[in-house]
C-alpha cells in the first residue's frame, strides 16, 4: 500500500514497448532522430498549433528551462509559495535564470487567485531600478494540492499579468491528470487560455523520463537549443526521451493513464467521504488524496504499513488551521495503483 | 556505412533487457533505489576502494558537476584546446562552474604533456588578484583523437601539477575503450595514477543513456546532490539509469563492448595501412580512426554513401599541416560495428 | 526640508578633506596603499580584535560579497521580507551568490524575532536535495523601518540559528546610526553578540562611497580578494575609500555624525509627540522617522515643499493596519540635516 | 622613478576641484544628479551624436558590464589573448555575462588583424549547438602593448565581423591616450569606425575613478540599469563620478593629460632610441614604453630604484622571441609623469 508519490512506478507496457521499438539501428544524435521529429509533430497537433518542444528527462529541467527561457535574471517569477518551483527544485530556477528571484504568494491548495497576484504586482514598481521586475507568472497545473485550474480561471490570470507584460508559465507534472479531469482539449486549457509555455509531464504519467517543454509561440524559443545544451540536457540518443512521449501519446494513451489515476483518487476520496470518519483537506480534483490525520490515525496507517507522506499545511484555507496532533497526509494514485490497494485502503481507514 | 559516431546506436541487447526488467514494481524515487545502490557497490568493487558514484543521463552534465565540483567561479580549468569540455559543449563548464575559465592547451593527437602544464601554470601568477586561479587539469581518455593515456603519463600529468595543488580529472566519455586498449586495470589508470574524479561513460559504449561521475576522494562529492538537483539531473526514476549500468558491468560485458569496438577500429586501421594509398592522421589506439583524405578520396568515400565527419586538423603534430584540398576524416565504431562494415568501408578505400 | 534620505548630502568637511589630502603623490593600487593599509588597522582596534577588511563603493556591494562569501548557490539566506538584501538590490544577492535563494520572513518594525526564525528553519528540511539549504541569517541594524537591535536580541537570534550552524551578517548600513543610539561598543553589539560579517557603512553617515565588509573571523574572508576584483569592486586607487574611512574613523567622527543625526530624529519625533496629532508608526531609535499621514496630512506636507518617501505599511505590528487614506512618511535625519530645518518641519506639523 | 602603472597617481587639480566643488547641498540619488546628467550631455556632445552613458569606478566594472549587456550566456568574446578581460580581471566578464567564453587570439603587440577574427570566425560553426557563439570583438585602445588602433584598421575589423553580425567593443582604458595620439574626433575612432560600446577610461588619466560604459547605438543599454544596480555598481552619490567626468571634459582637460603623458612616454622612447644601445619591444605609440631588457640591465635599474613592471613576451611578433636573460620591461607615463622623472630615467639607461 505506497501511497507516496506517482513517480515511483517504472513505466506503463505500452511506454516501454516503445522503448523496446526504438532501440534497433542507428539513429541521428541530439534529438535529430525520427522519433524526436515524430514527437514533435504529435504535439502539434495535440495542441492544434504550431509549437516548438524540447525533450528533457526531468520536470525539474523542464520548469528551470522554461523559466529561464522567458526571465531575465533580474526578474521575477511569481508562483504560490509551496509551488514545486518554489520550494522543490533546490534553486535551480534560479541557477537556470542567472540569479533570478521567485516570489512565492498565498492561496488556497496552491492555486493562485487573481487578485492576489494583482496586488502583488502593485507592491513592484515597474522601472524601478532597485527591484526585481516581475516578468512571468507560473501556475502549476494540477496543483501540489491536487486541485485543477478550469480555462476560465487560467484566463483571469492571463488577464490580471497582460498589463504589465508578464509570461504565463504552467508546471504540468501532472498536466495529463488535469486534462483528464477538466474533460477539455489540451489547447482550451492552456494557449487558448493564455498559457506563453508548458512543462508537459510524462514521468509522472506512465513514462520512466520524459518532460517536454512546450512553446505556445516558437519565437519564444530561440535560445532553448543552446540553454538545452549546456544544461547537459541534450541527450545524444534522444530516442531515449522521443521513443517514450511517442508511446504515450498514441492512442490518447497518456490521457487513458491519467483517467485511471484520477478514477483510483477519487474512489480513494469518495469512499473516505462515505465512512464520514476523517476530513480531507481539500477537494480530490485529480489524482491526490489529502487526508487530515488525527495522531492515532496517522499512527494506525503507518503501523498498518501504509505509505504515504506527511504534506504541509501552508495551502489550508486561510484562518483553518490543524488541531494540535493533527497532521495532513498525502495519498497518491498513479496509473499504477490497482483498486484492490485502494479498496485495502479503505478498509484501514474504516478501522476505528 | 554510418562511422559517424559511437552515439547512433541504441542499448546494447544486455543493457536494454536490463531497463526491461527494471521496470516492475514501485521503487524509492531520486537515486534511492536498489538498481542505484547495487551500481554504487559495484563501481566500488571494479574501482578496488570506496568511491562517491552519481549517475546523469549525459556526459556533458557529468563533466559539468564534475568540474564544478572542485573549481571555484574563480578558477580555471586547464585542457586541450579541443576537448569536449572546451569546445563540444556549448559553456557548460562556465554554466555549472559560475563562470570559471577553461584554458585550452596544444598537444598532439589531443594529448597533453606535462610538460606543456607546467609552462602553462608558470604563467599563471599564484595568489594574483588579476587573475583566475588554476584549479584543475581535465584530460580525455580515449583523446578526441582516439589516443590512449598510460598510467606512467597521467601520473606525470599529476606531478606536474601536484606542487600547485590542481586536480585531475578524466572525461571517460571513452574510458571503455581506453581500459579495454591498455589491458589494465580501472584503478591503475585512474585513482592510482591520480585521477581525482572521473566521468565514467556508458553511453557510447552499450547504453541509452547512462553516466556516472566517480569521486575517489568520497569527501570531495559533498555539494553534489544539491549541484545535480538543482542542474535537474537528479532522476526521480533513478532506477532507469541504475538498470543500464547494472547492465553494462555484470560480467565485463562494458569491457567486452569496449574490446569489440576497438577490434572493429583497429580491423580498419590495420586494413587501410596495408592498401598503403592513405595516411593516418594520428595512431589508432582505441575506437577511432582519422584518415587524411586528399579531395579526391573524400567526394569517393561520400558517392558512395560512407558517413563520417570532417574532423580538426588543431591536433595534428607542431609543424605538420594538410596539403591544400586535404581533410581529415573521423571513422568511429562502435559495439554494434559489424565486421562486415568495415570490410566494406575497406573495399572501397581499396578502389583508385 | 529634504527629508527624503541620508544619502543626499555630499561628504563631511573632515571626509572631504582626508580624501584631499589623499590626493597627492604616487601609491600602490588595488589597496595595497598606506591609506587603506591604516584603515585595516583602524578597524582591528574599533572592533578591538583581529578583522579581514575589505573597502568597496556600495551597501548593495558589500551585502552582496559578505553574503556570497558564506553561502553557496543551493544555499538559503533568511532575512526580513523588507529588509534591502531582499526588496532593494535587484537581486544583487542572488547575483553574487550564484543563485542562492533570499528568504524574506516577517516582523514588527523589520526586527526579526527568534522564534521567527526558529519556526522557518523548522520548515526547512537538513539535507534535503530538493531544498535549498538555510546557511545564513541577515538582519539590519538600524532596521530598514529604523528601529535597533539590542546586543541581548542578537544573541538570542544566534542561538536561534546555531543549531543549524547558519552565519550571521549584519547590514550596517546606518551601523553607525546604532552604535551612537545604543551607546555600546562596535564589539559588544557584533561579533560579541554573534555576528560573523558585517557591511560597515560609511555613506549614509558622512562618506560619499565608502562601505567595508568587515569579517570577524578571517578565515571566512578567504575568498574575497577573487570575488571583490571579479565583480569590479577592487579600486586600482584605493585610497579614494581608504582616506574617506580615515577621516570617518578619526576621533570618532562617525559617531559623532551619527550622534547628531539620531539627535535630529530624535528632535523630531519628539516634537510630533508633543503636538499630539500625528501618530508614529513604530519608534525613533536612530536617524528616522516613520509618521502615519492621513491623506489631508500628507498633502499639507506636499504642498508646502516637504520632501520625504512614502513607506511600506508591511512592517507595520501584526493585525494593525492603515485607515483607507492613511499612508507612511519617511522622514530621514542625516549628519547634515540641521535643527532649523527640523524646526521648520514641526511648524508645518503644527498647523491644522 | 616609479613608472609601474598610470594608476598609481591621485586626481588631477581641476578632477579633485570638481570633486570638492560637487560636495555642497544635497542631489537626488543613484545617478539622478545635476553632475551626472551633465555628464550624459558631455559625452553626447563629445562624440557628437545620442549615446546612452553609464558611470561606474572600475574598469574591470565598464567592461563586464559592457560585455555582459551584449553577449548571452552561450556568447563568446573574441579578443587578444593577453586582453585586459581574457588575462586580467579575474573571470569579470565571465561573472557578468553569466558563464560566457573569452576566446583569447594572438596578434603582434596586443593588436588584431581582420585575418586572424576571420580565421577564428570560420573555426566556430554557426547555429552549432555544441559550440558557443561568436557574439562580440573586443579590442583595447591604446592596447596592453601601448599600440594605436587607427580608425581604418577598427572599419576592418567591423567589416570581418559584420557577416556574423557581431558587436564590436572598445575597451578604452586607455582611449584618451590614443585619441590624443591619433589627432582624429573621439567619433572618427568609435562609432565612425563601427564601435559599438566603448568602455572610457578616466582612472588612469586624472580622475580617481570614473569610468563611462558608452553606448553608441541607446537601445542595446536597455539592460544596463538593472545589470549596473544589481552588480552593486549604482552609486547613490553618483555625483561623486559625475563630477570627474565633469572636471576632466571641461575644456579638453582629458587630452591634455593624455597628450602630456604621451609626450613623455614619447620622450622616454626617443631617448632610448637616441642611446642606441636599448631595443623596444614594441613602437611607442601612446603612453608606454616597453624595452628589451638584458639581465645586467634589468638588474642595474632595479639597482638604481627604478620601479617598473615585467611584461609578457606573448604579444612579440610571431617567430621573434627573447634571448636567455631577456625580459620586457614595461614603462608607464601618466599625466602625473614630470620631465626630469624621464631625464632621470634616461641618464640611468644612458649608463654601460
Amino acid at each position: 500500500m505506497n501511497f507516496v508519490s506517482d513517480n515511483l512506478a517504472g513505466a506503463s507496457a505500452p511506454v516501454l514497448q516503445a522503448m523496446l521499438a526504438a532501440n534497433d539501428g542507428l539513429a541521428a544524435a541530439y534529438g535529430n532522430d525520427a522519433w524526436t521529429k515524430r514527437v514533435e509533430a504529435l504535439f502539434a497537433e495535440l495542441f492544434e498549433r504550431e509549437v516548438a518542444v524540447f525533450l528533457v528527462t526531468s520536470g525539474t529541467a523542464a520548469n528551470a528551462l522554461a523559466l529561464a527561457s522567458l526571465v531575465q535574471p533580474w526578474g521575477a517569477v511569481l508562483c504560490h509559495h509551496e509551488a514545486h518551483v518554489a520550494a522543490d527544485e533546490c534553486g535551480a530556477p534560479e541557477f537556470f535564470a542567472g540569479g533570478a528571484k521567485i516570489v512565492g504568494l498565498p492561496g488556497e491548495g496552491c492555486k493562485l487567485a487573481p487578485e492576489v497576484v494583482t496586488d502583488q504586482l502593485a507592491r513592484m514598481r515597474p522601472d524601478s531600478l532597485h527591484q526585481v521586475q516581475p516578468q512571468m507568472l507560473s501556475i502549476t497545473q494540477a496543483t501540489e494540492c491536487g486541485l485543477v485550474y478550469r480555462p476560465d480561471e487560467i484566463a483571469a490570470l492571463k488577464a490580471a499579468i497582460a498589463p504589465r507584460g508578464l509570461k504565463l508559465h504552467m508546471d504540468g507534472a501532472r498536466f495529463a491528470n488535469a486534462v483528464a479531469a477538466l474533460g477539455c482539449s489540451p489547447a482550451e486549457i492552456t494557449w487558448k487560455a493564455g498559457v506563453d509555455v508548458l512543462s508537459f509531464g510524462g514521468t509522472k504519467n506512465g513514462a520512466f523520463a520524459a518532460e517536454a517543454v512546450v512553446f505556445f509561440e516558437p519565437a519564444c524559443a530561440a535560445e532553448m537549443p543552446w540553454r538545452r545544451k549546456r544544461a547537459g540536457h541534450t541527450l545524444s540518443k534522444g530516442r531515449l526521451i522521443g521513443a517514450q512521449f511517442e508511446g504515450l501519446l498514441a492512442d490518447g494513451h497518456w490521457l487513458g493513464l491519467a483517467g485511471h489515476a484520477n478514477a483510483m483518487a477519487g474512489k480513494l476520496a469518495a469512499g473516505i467521504a462515505a465512512l464520514g470518519n476523517t476530513q480531507l483537506a481539500w477537494a480530490c480534483e485529480a489524482n491526490e488524496v489529502f487526508a487530515i490525520l488525527p495522531e492515532a490515525r496517522r499512527d494506525q496507517l503507518k503501523a498498518r504499513g501504509v505509505q504515504f507522506i506527511d504534506w504541509s499545511d501552508g495551502a489550508l484555507p486561510a484562518g483553518q488551521g490543524l488541531e494540535p496532533g493533527e497532521t495532513i497526509g498525502r495519498f497518491v494514485c498513479s496509473f499504477a495503483t490497482r483498486p484492490e490497494d485502494v479498496e485495502r485502503l479503505l478498509a484501514i481507514f474504516a478501522e476505528a
